[in-house]
């Protein structure tokens, strides 16, 4: 086989097909008939063809190329939203390239570019904490369609998928209010993100609409919302004079550390103190007791965000402006606040 | 601000500096001093420069940048090695980009075109299952260097990063001999699996060495090696004549299944069955009783394959043929083997 470089044009002479043809069978068009599609695949693999999106420049055609942004890969829930984004970009014919910021500002500028140069279609992206300038965001929208997803921003111009944070922690307090809980602690982020002072929004709302007063002894923020840090919490929770009789954590893994604090100290869960937890990660299901936790949609949001960011690259002039899309999540309530 | 392109000249005219100073500054080569790299970086982001990667066709210069293909990245111990291949990358100053196969053979083929067209560096990358047709890697090989990790095959010649497995298994059968246990069943892939194959392996070993006869009904083998498999797999352990005193199971997930399940039957683990896994995932240290398991070093895997591409990226006449690098894993003893 020779070192050289074919074409689509040598695949559509050779196959007496036109380009055009040539390019969608490669593509997987709907228009092309299968056997069109094997007969090009197969000389494009004997000829090694490897499709040089580059040739014409930047955004000269569509790459099929969509790239990912987040804060941490590695991070379960996030893990789960990429799974919906792998998952529909595979039925809608995308490559999906993905790339993480590790929550550092200047990372996520410097992937957005990286992602431009590779001529990607579109962009979906979950800020890092701490995104401020916002100028650069709204500069790649100049040139391809982004979508934002779970850490947003309503100060960025574009779709937002996200689920409904302050209801679903509304319905976990009010669940704890309705097993006859009157102390109800929080485990929160110190920082601020989207995520965690919604949550903490429905947490006072529930307080207030069922008459309980707020007490900031028992509201504790945390810089990284982990399990040990739900242990710890949970530390300066039992040393309160006054202590709480259920804790609402805004993270599973936290949830697991106060659960697993509280057995330390023989105190019965959901008797003593019930907790409920964020996100319905497997974790959550092999502690014992089982958490009560909001199911978080994480393979929902990553489909929801790629179909919208598919829909803005077909059609690239009808979007103007901000569109928040809420995915609605469930309250699974389990042993932790449900003695059986 | 117009809509031109800047370049580096442009860049290092403005700056009267050279133009190869002007891109070590924006790649952060350790010559340049902080003053500079800031000077330049403000203007290069004033001007919205972007580097043009491409621009002198492939492989023309570095990019820096780093393309990993993974068979899934939402497999718990894949996203330990992500971690540390980002956390290196960021030390050695390369950009990571992340896809996945889907354990889809011409996925990874394709995958291994688009980094190829991006002008990637260097590929890490983890087979898929059923990788038999290995021409299309050993001809990427050509262009860019490529390092396997994890899932591997020795028909490749590359450096290849794994752990001990065979050994890792055969120290958690042997401890199972040690404290006692005579009828040690096996949960494994049924399908060919590098690692199934050597744990399996390793086992057989353990049970030889220690003149324990090899019992086929105790030796399960399941497609997907998964939580459900591992209490399926139980029961019908449980459902044995002679039963097995002790279970190992070749993924943590698996063995987690097996726990519930006895559990269920009211069976005492580790008295009358203990159980090990394999990989330390989080969920080993929830379950109760914790499980014993093999320490899988994720991080330390990815953070040696990455250093083992970026030598070869920077000698790329060295390197000839296979060369196999063993991270040594180790057996955690915890309550699943070990009655306190």
């Amino acid at each position: 086989m020779k070192k050289k470089i074919t074409t689509l044009k040598e695949i559509a002479k050779q196959l007496n097909l036109s380009i055009s043809t040539v390019s969608r069978a490669l593509n997987d068009h709907p228009d092309i008939s299968e056997s069109t599609k094997e007969k090009v695949k197969r000389l494009a693999n004997d000829l090694s063809y490897v499709p040089n999106i580059f040739a014409k420049g930047f955004r000269s055609h569509k790459s099929n190329i969509i790239g990912v942004i987040v804060p941490s890969i590695t991070h379960y829930f996030t893990a789960t939203i990429l799974k919906g984004i792998l998952d529909e970009a595979a039925i809608k014919g995308y490559r999906v390239i993905i790339s993480e910021s590790d929550n550092d500002i200047s990372k996520q500028t410097e992937m957005l570019k990286t992602m431009m140069q590779f001529g990607v279609d579109g962009i979906l992206m979950s800020l890092t904490k701490r995104t401020r300038n916002i100028e650069n965001i709204i500069k790649t929208m100049d040139t391809v369609p982004l979508i934002l997803f779970d850490k947003v921003s309503n100060k960025i111009p574009c779709t937002q998928i996200v689920i409904n944070e302050e209801e679903a922690a509304f319905d976990a307090v009010e669940h704890l209010i309705n097993i006859g809980k009157k102390r109800i602690a929080i485990i929160k982020e110190s920082e601020y993100s989207y995520n965690s002072e919604k949550r903490y929004t429905g947490y006072l709302r529930a307080l207030n609409e069922h008459n309980i007063a707020i007490d900031e002894k028992i509201i504790l923020s945390v810089e990284d919302i982990t399990l040990k840090q739900g242990r710890r919490m949970t530390n300066i929770l039992l040393s309160l004079k006054n202590r709480p009789d259920a804790v609402f954590a805004i993270t599973d893994s936290a949830a697991i550390g106060v659960v697993q604090a509280l057995k330390k100290f023989k105190i019965k869960i959901p008797e003593d103190i019930a907790v409920v937890g964020f996100s319905n990660s497997i974790h959550s299901t092999i502690i014992e007791p089982m958490l009560t936790t909001i199911d978080q949609p994480g393979e929902r949001i990553g489909s929801t965000a790629i179909k919208y960011l598919i829909e803005e690259i077909d059609n690239p002039n009808e979007f103007t402006g901000i569109k928040t899309v809420e995915i609605k999540s469930n309250l699974i309530i389990r042993d932790s606040t449900f003695s059986s």
